[in-house]
């Protein structure tokens, strides 16, 4: 079943962690910028390929270490179709170290346009008697919505592909409560998107127990992910927030369940710009690797992956 | 103010149509598509140029008549990268015929990344010491499940380039109620986004009485419209489902204020497959053309636009 798949790149590796690739001109070592803007110019072609080496860079530093990358799209579609070109390019490099790749996209829309979306980010798209991968991913996250009109067509995929699919719940940032948070009889509006996740995916529980379709859980507010480890059993959760968003390996604890399983947790800047803070030696590279160390034996002390 | 150069590209041309562009194969002409095939194989590339035939075509053929085109992001993201360049191409051939094009994209995401999103659809993006604009729409739509972190920042992009969003309110599709019409105190939790997005924008408003940011909502429910058009006094329409989802004249007729103001109808199967109903004479295009002017003559009978 597909989750499984998550699963074991995370025991294989013995760390939950996911590295967060949301990159930026202004998280890049100036010596990187200066060169892909002599090679290319000050150019959207210039940034995305300067963002490719930058993220290849990270990559390599960590293959070994960490089992989970997430591309954030907005980066790369902040720079039309050459970032776009590149957000494929950096996902084949990934799969290639066999890292687990999630595309941070949060898609959603319904029947045919969501049927495109899973197709193009996940599944495969037929031209003619071809057959293609646009973008190769393993999973997606997605957001609900529009209902389960918006969720079916990502779950279809994930049963055809052996992907999955991480449905936006109780998300990280600070307003998530103004909408979120509605108290709609007994429950919390996301513990209803939570609810529509799980049941929607109700028969793909894989070996480790947990379904095809996954839930974004912010970690920066403990109590609700505490809540909704124990209300969604079978969900398995992809934790943001981790480090500069505020939160700490404490906080990231509640979202496994009692044998270590069930949850991936991701850093971006905490990892890509480890060396913009002057508390390890040397590149960027090697400074980014020595905290996603450092992340690794922080969530050590919370959960043993077995 | 923002809304306002929307408001007068529907006035200019009489009707408050919107272009849906949804492109998919099964959509095409036989002809057109084998052409294409020929021309750049059964390919990513090929599919993508052939949609950007098709649906220059249907510009081409409805330009003088609708004031508002909205292409569907994910019908071009399903082709990769090639398939995100025509859809950048696409954009700068409809302004280039003074179309007022919105990109359906429905992003959501917080902070940085919703920036991003805006920078990239709506907005400019800086690379060195230069400027882009990276797809260089005039309107997007948005998904605001993240509550007003994810909002702001792309109305902060619409005050500051002349340009307008659309937040998801109240979608067309059947299992929108699953998650929209959660009861929270004494508002549907539809209404709760449409109150937040009138909120948010509500220094914006142009001389015709509407905010920077608009509201989706879908004509297949007319009591919901109908309430949320009392409600959201200040809020432009973008109402999805005329035609193929089953929403009529009738139907969309409540979007409008008492002065034939604040909204505006999109169709994409209605028109694009029109070649295929046989109702009219003439290839893809005349039909188009035909169909359009017909629902310009349905919208008439609900609707004056002063």
């Amino acid at each position: 079943m597909p989750m499984d798949r998550l699963q074991e790149c995370i025991r294989k590796k013995k760390t939950p962690i996911c590295l967060g690739l949301d990159p930026r001109l202004e998280y890049i070592p100036d010596g990187l910028v200066q060169k892909g803007f002599e090679e290319y110019g000050q150019t959207l072609k210039g940034a995305a390929e300067i963002y490719y080496e930058f993220c290849c860079g990270l990559v390599d530093s960590m293959a070994d270490i960490v089992p989970v990358v997430k591309l954030q799209s907005a980066c790369f579609e902040a720079l039309g179709y050459q970032g776009v070109e590149v957000f494929g390019r950096l996902v084949r490099y990934c799969k290639d170290r066999e890292l687990y790749v999630i595309a941070d996209c949060k898609r959603g829309d319904i029947d045919v346009s969501a049927e495109s979306y899973s197709a193009a980010y996940i599944g495969t798209v037929k031209i003619g008697e071809m057959e293609y991968e646009p973008f190769g991913c393993d999973s997606v996250t997605v957001n609900g919505y529009l209902g389960s009109d918006g969720i079916k067509p990502f779950f279809n995929t994930c049963l055809k592909h052996d992907k999955t699919a991480f449905v936006l719940v109780k998300t990280s940032n600070r307003s998530a409560l103004e909408f979120q948070d509605l108290i709609a009889g007994d429950r919390y509006a996301y513990n209803v998107m939570g609810d529509l996740t799980e049941y929607i995916s109700k028969k793909s529980k894989g070996k480790y127990g947990f379904n095809a379709l996954g839930a974004v859980v912010g970690a920066t507010q403990p109590d609700a992910v505490k809540e909704l480890r124990k209300r969604l059993e079978n969900t398995f959760f992809l934790v943001p927030g981790f480090g500069a968003q505020g939160a700490t390996a404490f906080d990231a604890a509640h979202a496994f369940n009692k044998f270590g399983h069930g949850a991936v947790v991701s850093a971006s800047r905490q990892l890509m710009c480890a060396w913009k803070r002057g508390l390890y030696e040397g590149d960027y590279m090697d400074t980014a690797r020595s905290a996603a160390l450092d992340m690794k034996a922080d969530l050590k002390c919370i959960v043993q992956v077995l």
